[in-house]
């Protein structure tokens, strides 16, 4: 029985900024009230820890436990924690649903008050202090998640119980990527039957967005990556034709407005790169196209357009977690998986041990495969 | 008869950016192909007549007859002119509709791909040149309407046609100021009933927007303008609550968000200023908020702010004209404030006779009064 005691194991941490994790032994205390402590058993690399990780042009925090996109096991349950009991198979979410707030009670908004994302905060919400330490020294946290450990601790409403016949291997996928791109394209950007979509960055979160516009029954699905070797990949995710901006000696939005006659129905962004949502806006129809932002940016970029661009009728807007309430409306998309109305294994294609973390990193880095999944058992 | 004739009559000239119009004979040539000549009875001034007639930060055309928001009757029509006749009640509008592109065509869009705004274009579609000239030398049009001229040529496209009975000297004011703001907050901004909207600028459009806040049920209406005298006024088209910029030490945006808990639901920007349009996207609640921008910008302006304003789930559209297809959805709210379900009498402060035109132009530069009518017979 470990519940109530320090457990000892190992976790990558990021001591500095930009340079590789190491795998250390680390205490994990405790859940303390409305916190839940999971044995983590999958995670897979997502382009937010790269930023932090990088801290180039964010805050930066270290030494830190980064890791946001997992799956595990409740191992214990602290003071009121109701929900959740030991076993529970769970995923982790950056962004909670407290259920209470005026965001959690508005049908709009899933940007809880109390448990939206922080990533500046390196501390638990109760007391203000982390729950991982090594020889007495704190370890910061990550976005309320810090998965790349193989045991953390969460606020409860940061844990979405889920199937237990579920592949935690594989939904682990759909913690943060699949939802946040296939979302921000069925519940934001919502394209009509036929029409045509540009998915800027071709990612897991991107081609998670445009599986949303391939079952959206889009006609043409535009892809647009600095990678040339993303479109055969992004063949499978409907993408139909493929826009490299390197390839092009005018801005990739005018290649796009030629392309089609004007510009697309819909565009949405998931790269973090500030030119590339600008990109996204005006590449999309005056008189009703509607861009969707999902990208996370650097803590001074600026959006900056003609205020034509928007008297023109077109629309901006952005998609946090995809828009999806993660308590409410995750458990469905799971299921949905297990049904098989939702294709989640395309997106991975690497697999490594957690000590060999770092492999996963460069991966990402390099543009080498979508997700590259980090088994925390060897 | 004076079909297939030259027209001599009295126009407001603008000869030169910023300097008083004077009142000249001209001659208006007969309608081409297409095209509709009207006898011009009211005019209204707007703010959009001003910014190209002090031409600052807009494209100077010189010599230019001014004027868009007005009220008339057929004097003659050209070549496969089917939809009008001579006698029949129009109203002109900046804005055509030809009913056969992909944006007429569109559910969405009233952005027409022929006959859109061009301000930039002083002269008519069929022929390249002007029909208004005085001792020969061409005098330009202004965006297909140029009402400051007892006679006047428009594209078919350009004119709706009207109940009889309505009263040309209140109606003329519905041809641009009441539904472009009107639109703005009703077709474009749709708030639900309950909740918080600001507004920016109250102007007639910015009263207009107010007014649509007001019917569609709105619990608090801000009005934001630079003019203390404003509120008076506005208080009758449902403004509740008054705030002047200058009156704080810090962004209009950030009071605003103090006021309201985080922001208001929506925001319309009637302005024509881009750190008003700024102030009113940042206004809005994060979550569900949505900012409408109506003002028209200066050809240099930018649209500034940091992506994260986005991400965090505000949206910003633009709209023109209220979103209205001018020719299929005007007549039927003629028709509303024929069965007094619209208010527009109460936007006329003030009327003068054509020969002190000037006089409207230093009420609006002052910010005296909504709208001054112009009586083309004196
Ligand atoms: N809003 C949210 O809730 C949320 C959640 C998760 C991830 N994200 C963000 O989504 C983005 C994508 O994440 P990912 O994990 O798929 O990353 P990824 O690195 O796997 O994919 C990003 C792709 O964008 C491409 N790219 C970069 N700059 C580009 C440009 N200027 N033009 C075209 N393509 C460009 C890269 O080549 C890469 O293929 C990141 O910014 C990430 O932080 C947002
Ligand atoms: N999009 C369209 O289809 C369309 C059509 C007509 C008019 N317009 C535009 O709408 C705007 C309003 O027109 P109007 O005729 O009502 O003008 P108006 O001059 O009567 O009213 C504008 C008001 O805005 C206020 N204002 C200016 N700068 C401000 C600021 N920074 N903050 C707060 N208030 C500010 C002024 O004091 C004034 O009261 C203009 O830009 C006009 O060109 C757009
Ligand atoms: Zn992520
Ligand atoms: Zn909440
Ligand atoms: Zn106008
Ligand atoms: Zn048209």
């Amino acid at each position: 029985m470990t519940a109530g005691r320090v457990i000892k194991c190992r976790a990558a941490v990021a001591w500095e900024a930009g340079k590789p994790l190491v795998i250390e032994e680390v205490e994990v205390a405790p859940p303390q009230k409305h916190e839940v402590r999971l044995k983590i058993l999958f995670n897979a690399l997502c382009h937010t820890d790269i930023y932090f990780w990088e801290a180039k042009g964010q805050n930066p925090l270290f030494p830190r436990i980064l890791g946001h996109e997992a799956a595990g096991i409740v191992e214990s349950v602290g003071e009121g924690v109701t929900e959740l009991k030991p076993g529970d198979h769970v995923l982790p979410v950056f962004t909670g649903e407290c259920k209470e707030c005026v965001h959690c009670k508005s049908e709009e908004s899933n940007l809880c008050e109390l448990l939206r994302i922080n990533t500046d905060r390196g501390t638990m919400l109760n007391d203000g202090k982390t729950r991982f330490s090594k020889n007495g020294k704190p370890i910061y946290h990550f976005v309320g998640t810090s998965t790349f450990s193989e045991y953390t601790v969460l606020h409860v409403g940061c844990v979405i119980k889920i199937n237990p016949a579920a592949p935690l291997d594989k939904v682990c996928v759909i913690s943060c990527g699949f939802c946040t791109g296939f979302g921000a394209t069925v519940n934001v950007a919502k394209p009509k039957k036929g029409s045509t979509v540009a998915i800027f960055g071709l990612g897991a979160v991107g081609l998670a967005a445009a599986e949303g516009a391939r079952v959206s029954g889009a006609s043409r699905i535009i892809g647009v990556d600095l990678f040339p070797n993303r479109f055969e990949e992004a063949k499978k995710f409907g993408v139909t034709e493929f826009v490299n901006p390197k390839d092009h000696n005018k801005p990739v939005q005018q290649v796009i407005a030629e392309m089609t006659n004007g510009g697309v129905d819909r565009s949405v962004e998931c790269t973090g790169s500030v030119q590339a949502m600008i990109s996204a806006f005006e590449c999309v129809h005056d008189g009703w196209g509607v861009a969707v932002i999902v990208g996370v940016p650097k803590k001074d970029d600026e959006f900056k357009t003609h205020p034509m661009n928007f008297l023109n009728e077109r629309t901006l807007k952005g998609a946090f977690y995809g828009n999806y309430k993660p308590r409410t409306d995750i458990p469905a998309i799971v299921e949905k998986y297990m049904n098989k109305e939702l294709e989640v294994d395309k997106f991975i294609t690497h697999s490594v041990p957690l000590s060999e973390i770092n492999k996963a990193f460069e991966y990402m880095l390099t543009g080498q495969g979508i997700r590259c999944i980090i088994r925390m058992e060897e």
